[in-house]
């Protein structure tokens, strides 16, 4: 049976901290600089850019016109959104009037056919719908969309679901009606429309999500020739490479996860989507999903091997120091396993979503909420990273903002929305994919409460306060604890069904499930060049690095992975994360670049969790060590 | 006291094999080349170009014109110099009136003015000049300057040179009579400079050599003026980036080797040869040295870790799979060997270009000498090298020619003329700094016969036929070798100065060198990230690889460095080279890629020398292994 995610939850614990972080200071934060009054930082504009649109279709002088990407839009509707999630657990009254007026702006910068997109509107309306292979008209409407149904649900306000839906049909009408080609270069609008479908049942946005999807790939020369059907580009981009924007071949056809990562999951969340109306998808969906995680996704669950293009690059190249692990890319892996969870209860897909979010999509943000990182390496040398021409995208400092700045906003409305990643119902069950404390309340009147202090510890207690009308609880054991107790109403589960735990639940069930803890060294595939012959700690669903500031050269360093780690307490400068000790061998420092003799030390290593990296100050840090 | 490189040397032996490679197969073949008569590769047109440029100062019609890099010129300099060695050991009636044939067509390319280069006369005589930043004219003329000098001293004929003085003339008057602004872009005529000023005397030679390395760099703004000035562009190089060419500052400020690889080297081997005339030089010449061995170097002796403009990145930033450590590069880094050696016989020098030459520069030619890699990567791994955007340029099969063809014929030209980097002498001196068999013949008189199977076998007999003006020998003594015996007319030597040995000879004194041919593991300093904690295995100058051929996954395996390597003889598919065996496990092979667990195996592993990889096949190579 298809499940939905959860609407209501309510956060505490680690997750809880987390929520309140970007609700006292990372939407308050983006929100200064989406009008442009944070300091020493880039411009962002995106606000004045919707007044001026407005203008523009007034016929007023544009004032400042048109600054930033030509997918600047989105950030606004990514702030919404996260604003929109704020809204629902934590009532903010001028929040709540800052996303109105917002949302007055853009509906203002809305065009009387329902065309909506500043860049176009501002600076040249004759060239709307002619590029789509860089003109992201479609990824903004896309993001804007999943602002308006998330603000709508969290507000019952539905100007922007208005908006959105006159949109909509105004791109229905140019792709439908009217039989316009073309399908988006950057896909999002499809995994949008979806969440507009099952928002308001509006059965032009399926209709579009559905032809976009089949659209893709039948002309495989569809974005060469656009380009060459125009004399005008945003970035020079030819189109001659299909596979960049996964349009090599019909999307049932695609065997492997190619080009931009972050269009590749975007565009696979939508496939995902529609497979509850066209079972077809499924077999690609299910390949591309395994030829990501099993050869194309690092341990932190980043994806997009290289700078060159955000992109996959080929099956077992997965280098540490120059990896790109994009934010987004991760957050949008965590859309393909959610999508890919409401149709099949299996932890490989719940197992990549927590270890994407635990690793990649927390590290993307600095402990202090102020600072973000685009890219998420595994590897990081100050004197090199950020410094040589080929580790020039891997900067040694998150910074606060980004001319491109899709990560921040996204991080922000992905923590906002954890609770619909974590939790999912259907008609008469409720699932736990992963752990977060707090309060939950399905549509199917169940009501749990959670308690927790995961991933620190490894104890998770659920009360059924009222079951409603689901008689089962489904529990995600993870493929990662080699041992775990689960008892439901005293009694003791062990049977699992790809990876979950069914128990029946009634009014007051308590629920209590204890997890493997044990810090474990990993050891990568010797398929995998980069990393074969090494090891990575990790504890639960985080894996740990190495840094400088604790370790002095990680480089010198030589795990003993035969010595038990262990646990040292929490590290108050870390956010109270624990921390990990190692038995370990330490090269002797040498300025001789090649020798035949080389010495070592017997010594002890300091391990932290992923995400906390990079928080007190620029150092070296090492996920993949080498061992004895 | 200053050496100068020996002249005469008829080679046998391991040397003498390649010469007969060069001088049977390769010239020939690159002839071919260059007259496009070679089958299934690259177009040269070098040949027609110049035949072009002829008919446009003849004011007839050019025909197909110019084709190919604006450097094009410079395959036809290499190709007569590599022919001119051949001819100096190899008299050869036929290749000699080929070679005198297109030096025919060279002079006739030659303006009245002296000026000459196919490119500008064949497409724009406006713009000579004009873009010394990539326009090449003076490289151009540096390698027909190298040319003209060895094949007037291999034949006695001196018609290129005269050409070449007359362009040299021209250079001079424009840069000096004239007074125009300016120094090379790629620097290469300096170093052709001084060896026109060595073999003739020639003033202007000096005068011109040591005004572009003096002019260099004091104004770093001097490339990104000269852009903006024109309206043209060879490759739209915009000149903001000086430490590319060089010329961030003067070059006795310059402390780290920058930029594009070749260049710096060529520019550094201009910068010794000036040494003897201005001793100010020398600083910056050790420093750079320094600072490449020590940091920024291989241990093939590779330079030049990016694609990205084939350049210097950061100290300790020496990626495996990525490496660029063009052919060339390595060439040049021999020239500024031997060119520190005519000033200061230290091992360091003459080490370092025995490093680049048995590995990166031999490594650059197929066995069979049709076949040539222009990137020497230190790991390949089929599916990832050649095919991930950022590993592109690691091709995993030598090419037969390349669009951009300086690689070939330079690495003809270098083995060629191995003689001259082996021996040099002063007055009363011969000096050997690498170990060569044959028969030397020294401008002050003495006669050298050398008898060794190097670097197979490990002992190297002279024979001083006669001493001529020589009093002494010095035998470079290799830092890798840790111990020798050395007996010089029966007498034992034990002492060194700076690696070299020092002995007395006359008449039939017999010397007789062992040197230490026991397999070693080598280890890279803790400061190379991408190394550190690994081991590579080495035999002698060379360094050794394991490639997929014999071992499989050689990513699965952990060498044992405790075990020491076995000789396991001489492999007739790899030209008889030597072939190691080493004890290791091997990791299982799974699907996975991260597990908890990891099982392995006893395995042997077999090593090959580097400079023979990629000569059955496609296949995975690594240098640098992980180990127990």
């Amino acid at each position: 049976m298809k499940q939905t995610n959860v609407k209501a939850y309510k956060s505490d614990g680690f997750i809880g901290r987390y929520q309140q972080l970007v609700r006292d200071t990372v939407i308050p934060y983006q929100y200064s600089v989406l009008c442009d009054e944070a300091e020493d930082t880039e411009k962002s504009h995106v606000i004045a850019n919707f007044a001026n649109a407005a203008k523009a279709l007034a016929g007023e002088d544009t004032g400042d016109g048109f600054y930033g990407m030509v997918f600047q839009d989105s950030d606004a509707a990514k702030w919404i959104e996260a604003a929109a999630y704020s809204l629902a657990n934590f009532p903010d009254r001028a929040l709540e009037e800052r996303a109105d007026s917002l949302i007055d702006l853009i509906a203002a910068a809305q065009d009387k056919d329902g065309y909506l997109n500043t860049y176009y509107t501002c600076k040249d309306t004759d060239k709307r719908w002619t590029n789509l292979l860089e003109g992201h008209e479609l990824y903004c409407s896309g993001h804007m969309i999943e602002a308006a149904v998330a603000y709508a649900e969290a507000t019952g306000k539905d100007k922007l679901l208005r908006v959105m839906t006159r949109n909509m049909e105004h791109i229905y009408d140019h792709f439908i009606v009217k039989g316009c080609e073309g399908f988006p270069g950057h896909p999002e609008i499809e995994l949008a429309l979806m969440k507009m479908y099952r928002a308001t049942g509006n059965e032009h946005a399926l209709e579009l999500a559905r032809t976009f999807i089949d659209r893709r790939g039948t002309d495989p020369d569809f974005f060469r020739k656009e380009r060459e059907s125009r004399d005008w580009t945003v970035w020079g981009s030819d189109g001659k490479d299909p596979d960049y924007q996964q349009s090599g071949r019909p999307v049932r056809e695609q065997t492997e996860a190619t080009g931009h990562a972050v269009r590749a999951v975007y565009l696979y969340t939508g496939m995902a989507d529609l497979i509850d109306t066209d079972d077809t998808l499924r077999p690609a969906c299910e390949t591309l999903w395994d030829n990501i995680t099993n050869r194309r996704m690092y341990i932190t669950g980043g994806i997009g091997s290289t700078v060159l293009g955000e992109a996959f690059t080929a099956d077992y190249d997965l280098p540490s120091d120059t990896a790109y692990c994009e934010t987004c890319a991760s957050i949008g892996l965590m859309f393909f396993a959610s999508a890919m969870l409401r149709h099949d209860a299996d932890r490989k897909y719940s197992d990549v979503m927590e270890r994407a979010f635990y690793n990649t999509v927390l590290a993307g943000m600095q402990l202090d909420g102020k600072r973000f990182f685009y890219v998420n390496p595994l590897e990081c040398d100050p004197g090199i990273s950020g410094k040589a021409p080929t580790h020039r995208h891997v900067v040694t400092t998150r910074p606060k903002w980004y001319a491109c700045a899709c990560c921040p906003p996204n991080a922000a409305r992905l923590i906002m929305s954890f609770g619909k990643y974590a939790y999912s119902e259907d008609d008469t069950a409720v699932y736990a994919h992963m752990y977060a404390g707090g309060k939950v309340i399905f549509d199917n009147g169940c009501e749990l409460i959670c308690r927790t202090s995961y991933p620190d510890d490894m104890t998770v207690r659920y009360t059924v306060v009222r079951a409603g009308n689901a008689r089962r609880i489904a529990v995600r054991i993870p493929g990662w604890s080699e041992a775990f107790s689960l008892s439901v109403g005293g009694k003791t589960i062990t049977a699992l069904d790809k990876g979950y735990a069914y128990a029946d639940i009634s009014d007051g069930t308590e629920i209590c499930l204890t997890l493997d803890g044990t810090p474990r060294f990993n050891f990568a595939s010797p398929r995998i060049p980069h990393i074969a012959g090494m090891t990575a700690l990790s504890r639960g669903p985080l894996v740990y690095c190495f840094e400088g500031t604790d370790n002095g050269n990680v480089s010198a360093l030589t795990l003993d992975t035969a010595v038990t780690p262990q646990i040292k307490g929490n590290d108050a400068s870390l956010g109270g994360a624990s921390v990990i000790e190692c038995a370990a061998v330490r090269d002797e420092d040498t300025d001789i670049p090649y020798s035949f003799t080389q010495s070592s030390a017997p010594a002890s290593a300091r391990a932290i969790p992923y995400y906390t990296w990079c928080n007190r100050g620029e150092t070296q840090m090492r996920v993949w060590m080498r061992k004895k």
